[in-house]
């Protein structure tokens, strides 16, 4: 069935022929629909571990933009909070956990359960699925190992990552452990959202960009493909976006030895590198700049013309290269989503 | 006098027979005699104006280790100071600046008179040229125009860097303006540290790697080329490093279009992608993981390996990806640079 969804077709590249388009955090607070619900429920795990809030917010973007895939409304710092560690969120800060600080912690983690745990996120997906238009995607995501390490060891974000890597550096042993420990429960999340009614999942490497040659093929590449395998065994034929934000150069390596069908371009990605670099290897999903989006105007219209101009005769998702911010006027989003369809039209 | 060095010879191509080395932030807080020093002169600014004091912290690593370049003590946010920006440091914070907030605060600064303002900083480079051995480097620096721009508009550091972003997209044409008038200043800076006897300069563009392709060549590469273009010719043969950090697969367009000698390569950069995309272009600097110099040991001796076999025949300078950090043992830069010179005599 999901073989006849324009954004699954391109991202197997089936399809040059359309340019789907969604945008990473498309639900969120730059609607005023979603800050009316945040009123309602003040707490975020609340609003992501409630089916119907977390399925309301993940179709609030569809009913405003005629977008091609709906992404469920969740985070990646859930498969923590499932293994037992303290999570939580603070209005106006970034998440705070109780930190893991060496190799002995790892036995404090609970796998055994975890997935039960995250029995609301599938709630929500096939909630979700039953009221999308089957014409469109809905796509499930987790975060990738290396990403959501740095949140359970640094306690929160990071400017440095200097205790993961000195963690890393100093008890690789241990390190791994923890990969190959994420990159199980990751693998089985993904393959529970599809299970759920995702047609398309993501694989969320923020913070790819921080890691040096060597640890990006142990941390990255490594447990990535050990996720993408899994979920490909179990769900042939689904496609895998994988997003390591910040891989510059490496992302070559990347989209070559991880076995993702599309990667994700950052802003920072040259047009013109990516395509001969990636094409045919895989699809390419992105890559405008999040601020051009709140900026508007013909500098908007220039940065997506250019984009599309690019990746015109190649599979290509648009989308933006890291996620919406609250800033964001709407009327912006409708311009662009305006624009693209547009161009297919010419 | 300065190709006799070994430093200049090998950035300009003409010697790859031997590996210079020196480390970014070698003169700084993982020593106990600087930590010594700023318990005597407590404030940043005085450290840094203060001639005698400046060229003994420049030193104080050459008496300690034995590299082949001295770099001048001192910061790339004198350049918003010397512009008349209040600009103050506070231990234990990053810096703070009164912000610029938009096009119409440029004419608060005060270009005129801002090298007189920056003249203990050449003060100081006579200083060390008179103490050190003749038989080493002296390497000047500046931040680029884009770097020293985000802390001119930001305030301080940044994680998203939106207002700098914002005003980039929002009025380019101001934007530009600053880039200009920073290009100029700038390249003053860096003749004036020459003719104060620095034989080597590089330029810091520190947070280029948020910068997406389109303003990487507008406030990255052409006012950096602007930078070049004026110290080359004001100072011919003298060498200069850009060091773009986080620029990933753009730094093969920065080689090009910079006109710049060497590159310094960050730590994330892939070595045989460097060596294949960049010799021919430039030399080569870099690019040890500093927090590889925290944990020492095996992984520290590997990864020191690993650089120098992949650069052994092509003209590179050793160095770190980025700057040593606080936390590093004095004993495990004594290791790498053991490691480095025992390399050249196999």
């Amino acid at each position: 069935m999901s073989l006849t969804l324009p954004l699954p077709r391109v991202i197997l590249q089936k399809d040059t022929t359309r340019t789907p388009v969604w945008f990473m955090r498309q639900a969120g607070r730059y609607l005023p629909e979603y800050r009316a619900l945040r009123e309602q429920y003040r707490d975020f795990w609340t609003r992501c571990f409630t089916p119907e809030v977390a399925a309301e917010i993940t179709l609030q973007p569809l009913r405003r933009f005629d977008l091609d895939a709906a992404i469920i409304f969740s985070d990646i710092l859930t498969v923590p909070w499932a293994l037992g560690q303290h999570v939580r969120f603070e209005a106006g800060e970034g998440p705070k956990l109780s930190p893991l600080t060496h190799g002995n912690d790892l036995v404090f983690l609970k796998p055994e359960g975890a997935l039960q745990r995250l029995a609301p996120v599938y709630a929500a997906l096939r909630l979700v699925r039953e009221q999308l238009d089957p014409a469109k995607s809905l796509i499930g995501f987790a975060g990738a190992p290396w990403t959501v390490a740095t949140y359970m060891i640094e306690g929160g974000g990071s400017r440095t990552f200097s205790r993961a890597f000195r963690w890393l550096y100093e008890d690789p042993a241990s390190f791994n452990t923890l990969m190959e420990l994420l990159a199980r429960i990751t693998a089985d999340h993904l393959i529970a959202q599809v299970r759920a009614g995702a047609d398309t999942v993501q694989i969320f490497d923020t913070w790819a960009g921080v890691l040096p040659e060597v640890p990006f093929r142990d941390v990255c590449i490594r447990p990535t493909r050990a996720i993408v395998d899994a979920v490909r065994a179990a769900c042939p034929g689904v496609p895998i976006i994988g997003f390591p934000k910040g891989a510059g150069a490496k992302l070559a390596t990347y989209a070559q030895d991880t076995g993702v069908d599309a990667v994700g371009l950052d802003p920072m990605t040259p047009l013109q590198w990516a395509r001969d670099t990636l094409c045919g290897t895989v699809a390419l999903q992105g890559n405008l700049d999040p601020l051009l989006l709140v900026a508007g105007g013909p500098a908007l219209d220039t940065a997506v013309d250019r984009i599309l101009g690019a990746f015109a005769d190649v599979p290509h998702v648009f989308n933006l290269g890291h996620g919406i911010v609250p800033e964001t006027p709407v009327a912006h989003v409708a311009q662009v989503l305006e624009r693209v369809r547009q161009y297919r039209q010419n």
